[in-house]
């Protein structure tokens, strides 16, 4: 696996999964964004009956709305609004799913500004009340997908609240996350990944 | 408590949670639609960490989008579309909650027509995976707010299905579900209910 910025060496020894370099360049997935990939592969989930996973709707305030006789309603005025939770969620082996997605194209690092605090703080009670939370992160640049622990962000997003960093650079994901392998039917198959960690 | 149809009572003697009628009419919360309650009944649940339960966004369409220079951006051309899961989801001790919320005018019974068929195949797959899953409806015209199990539902749906009828009566709904007293601060606790229910 190539690795473009040059940084070979030092980023392959972080990237656990190593199955991942698949040799079928048609998984490599350039050109989709990682919200089709999450669809895709819930809609894979829900039609193998693995489990019951959904994105939430994009929350828009609806201001005006016409009614033209004998055909659909058309809203002619909304706004969108912040979502206060996160984008995805729903139900895995008797347990409660909850996870955001960020694509960033950044080669460097992972910016926090990227979540909102009440995000944040949505996760954190997700962990309290006994869901499993993560978060997916895709590097745009090599293409590649990680699945990090709401614990762990809550660690970088307490040390920048300290005056640390308002960044999680990308070696410290490769370390603390966990790559995810493009496939052809559950293309992003997070659920392997929770499988390990929390069964 | 007086049934202004004058069933009072036959009625009554189906109302299984007496306690509901309670002697401060200020909780009788006419004006109130279902769903203000339980946004307001979630609120609380939130605010005081009882639960994290929130309504899904309505699904809507979005077809054009204006930028305007120096304002936010302005839908000006959006459907709404049908959802495909139920309304509200969440976390609730550990377990997933899913439900559907539903008003009726009707006096003598809750048309299934309300239900879509998509919505029930959603709350089947939500039982099959250890979720919890139930039907909140209320008769407007009595401001009574049942919490009835999908289990129960499915009953209902299956006899549609065999050429029964296309509706639960209102006295089967009494028998089956579980009425919701209105209160002050969890305008419908249905997790009392819950508690009772399944843990």
């Amino acid at each position: 696996m190539n690795y473009p910025n040059g940084k070979k060496g030092t980023i392959a020894k972080y990237a656990r999964n190593k199955q991942s370099a698949t040799p079928n360049q048609a998984f490599s997935n350039r050109g989709m964004t990682l919200e089709e990939d999450i669809n895709e592969t819930n809609r894979y989930y829900l039609e193998t009956n693995k489990a019951i996973i959904h994105k939430k709707p994009t929350p828009v305030q609806i201001v005006k709305v016409n009614y033209p006789k004998r055909s659909a309603a058309v809203i002619t005025e909304a706004y969108f609004k912040q979502a206060s939770t996160t984008d995805y969620n729903g139900l895995y082996r008797n347990k409660y799913i909850d996870f955001e997605a960020k694509e960033t194209k950044n080669k460097t690092l992972f910016p926090l500004a990227n979540i909102h605090e009440h995000q944040l703080t949505h996760m954190h009670s997700i962990i309290d009340h006994g869901g499993i939370c993560f978060l997916l992160i895709r590097f745009t640049f090599y293409q590649e997908t990680y699945l990090l622990p709401a614990e762990k962000l809550f660690k970088h997003w307490d040390d920048k609240l300290k005056g640390g960093r308002k960044s999680i650079p990308y070696e410290q994901i490769c370390l603390e996350g966990y790559k995810i392998p493009f496939q052809y039917q559950a293309r992003i198959d997070y659920l392997a990944i929770i499988d390990k960690l929390y069964f």
